[in-house]
């Protein structure tokens, strides 16, 4: 560098690729001890939550700091239920929308979104008073079930199903993706994943949330962008690849020959590593466990596939710590509950929009817009201008 | 924190919010030196190229590497002139979408972006050849101006203009939203203005890109998150605030009585100091001068204002180096080339487009995923759970 910065200016702090172990910044919300295997929603087991609970305890215990009494649960299930209705100006865009995209995609999901924030009158929350922040937090996540089903019935040639305000958050999500109530088996299931994958910690799309609130963006923009980070594979875009895997090995007696000559081609397995845990994943145990209620054929082919790809790549990786995460056993457990593979990715973004609202509200709370530095590593500045350069303008 | 993280773990950085001062990967694309007021775009004096340039020149040498030739620009001009248009399924939804926000509103086009995204089949970068994420690359800059124009004008009540390949980008931008070839003096500010805010290091919205593009994610679910992040008030959301406080003071015998005023109230001048810089902001003092060769009225009452502002900043917040930063004279130089002023944000998403593109296009050449920390601070885990806590589920 030929131009230099003073002397004065402080050395930035270089960070590892991806922000590795840089925390930045504090969160009541919640957190993930990796090497523990332990996760937790304000302090309070979220595995035990999602084992005993329903969405709107999770929901009302992020959003409002709480876990509420039952009939705070109650009253809490009539307001966000009400907000499950599409916005006037949406449901005539969503067809169209639709058929631009396959069915279940988060694209059309991001579209419908960000129609949905622009209907509804979203303004940057600095322009808007707290309580209508937090009203439209909520109903984010009310509406988000509805466009993902009415695009899904839309995308795949069926009418849609309006909403019900009679059931609970799950069960009127599986309502208006099959158009029948869900038996008990697929209830307990689909709620106990959506439980478990509301919030964990700061993930690419929950950060992507606080940075884009932190520009002071609507919650539009907030829910627009946090879903596009959900859709990329390293993210929220791999479970129904697990499924994948499990139909290219296809059968018992291939699993070992197929997944030693994977990871000998240096094939990332999906459905095993995570940034953070280095143990086994606590929501793939629980997944574990209702995928075994749920009796379904697939899941003694996934235990097998999933012990013997721990014990290879234990001899193939050692010092890896390579374990089973949240999405090995979430396409078997959605699947067997009745969810189209192709819902896996948007029945995820589901749930965890309930977290990225108790994230954002929890930024604009003490706000600094988020805007970090680069080093520059390209040619010395300034560069002479090349002789070839015949500038256009006067 | 009754439940510790192993000793083993390294004590993350606690960076400070907003990310200040951490360095969060390393470029080639750009860089600001705050302290000497000078930025560059892959080492060339961005200011240098904008007095002298054609948007296809910047636009060229952030997408491609170097500056163009001559032949090379119009080879470039050619290309992409002819990525202006609208996929199909695009133009049948612009009317209900622009129906649901005001003109020129960034939200609509955030809809728009996502809708194009889904009918030009973006895949995740990691799904598709990296030749056509690079032609998509271009792509979102060429249409966001047609975008941009089309809605504004269907939200007017005009019909939509549509893009012609034989103007400049920033030509046929002024066209589309006019509907008449502009006049030298128009044509010539809005295209330094253009090129002056292509790229500008880190910022919010180019780090939003990055962030969502670490996840895997396609280039429609990058686009729709960072013009989310620009629509923000503490980010793009600005320049037409810069002209509402104009009108504010009115007159320029009322400027140092209202200035002083709101200074004192502690508000925050619209126009005024920025994250980095800490002396003049290069961008506003090219501007400036593009103000004063377009004699328009307001100039001279900016200029006031401007000196006024700046002497009452030093006066009464001395020590804290407030000057006009990139938007103060934005808005008198996009007036005066005849835009109207709901059209100022869009117009900054129209120039930053390019920026986040390039930016995208580094960051997956070596990528790893965002995914940071954050310090927990909530009640200790694992909490009891309340005996007023009632389980929902068996």
């Amino acid at each position: 560098m030929s131009v230099t910065e003073d002397v004065a200016v402080p050395e930035p702090f270089e960070a590892a690729p991806g922000l590795a172990g840089v925390s930045v910044a504090r969160t009541e919300v919640s957190d993930v001890l990796g090497r523990k295997g332990f996760y937790h929603y304000r302090g309070y087991n979220a595995v035990d939550i999602a084992r005993r609970g329903k969405v709107e305890d999770a929901w009302h215990l992020l959003l409002r700091g709480e876990l509420p009494t039952a009939a705070q649960r109650e009253e809490f299930a009539r307001q966000t239920a009400a907000l499950r209705q599409l916005p006037d100006g949406v449901a005539e865009l969503l067809p169209a929308v639709a058929r631009l995209s396959r069915p279940g995609s988060l694209e059309s999901l991001r579209s419908a979104v960000s129609v949905t924030a622009q209907a509804i009158g979203c303004k940057p929350w600095t322009d808007q008073a707290a309580e209508e922040t937090g009203e439209q937090a909520a109903r984010f996540a009310a509406v988000m079930p509805t466009l993902a089903a009415q695009l899904f019935r839309l995308a795949s040639g069926q009418p849609p199903v309006p909403p019900r305000a009679d059931l609970s958050y799950s069960d009127n999500y599986l309502y208006m993706i099959t158009g029948k109530e869900p038996d008990d088996r697929s209830r307990y299931a689909v709620e106990r994943y959506l439980m478990l994958t509301i919030d964990h910690g700061f993930n690419n799309s929950t950060f992507t949330s606080r940075v884009i609130a932190s520009s002071g963006a609507d919650l539009g923009a907030v829910v627009t962008g946090a879903l596009g980070a959900l859709s990329g594979p390293f993210h929220g875009g791999a479970p129904a690849r697990v499924f994948d895997m499990l139909d290219a090995i296809g059968s018992p007696d291939n699993a070992e020959a197929w997944l030693r000559r994977a990871i000998n081609n240096g094939d990332k397995l999906m459905g095993f590593g995570h940034r953070i845990y280095k143990t086994v994943d606590p929501r793939s145990e629980l997944l574990h466990e209702v995928a075994r209620e749920l009796h379904s054929e697939r899941v003694e082919f996934a235990e097998l596939v999933e012990k013997t790809a721990v014990e290879l790549l234990a001899e193939l990786k050692p010092g890896r710590e390579l374990y089973a995460n949240v999405e090995f056993y979430a396409g078997v457990v959605l699947e067997a509950a009745g969810l189209p593979r192709e819902m896996f990715s948007a029945t995820f973004a589901c749930s965890r929009v309930i977290g990225w609202m108790a994230n954002v509200l929890e930024q604009i709370q003490d706000n600094r817009i988020f805007r970090p530095l680069a080093r520059y590593a390209g040619p010395d500045a300034p560069r002479e201008f090349p002789g070839s350069w015949q500038p256009g303008a006067p």
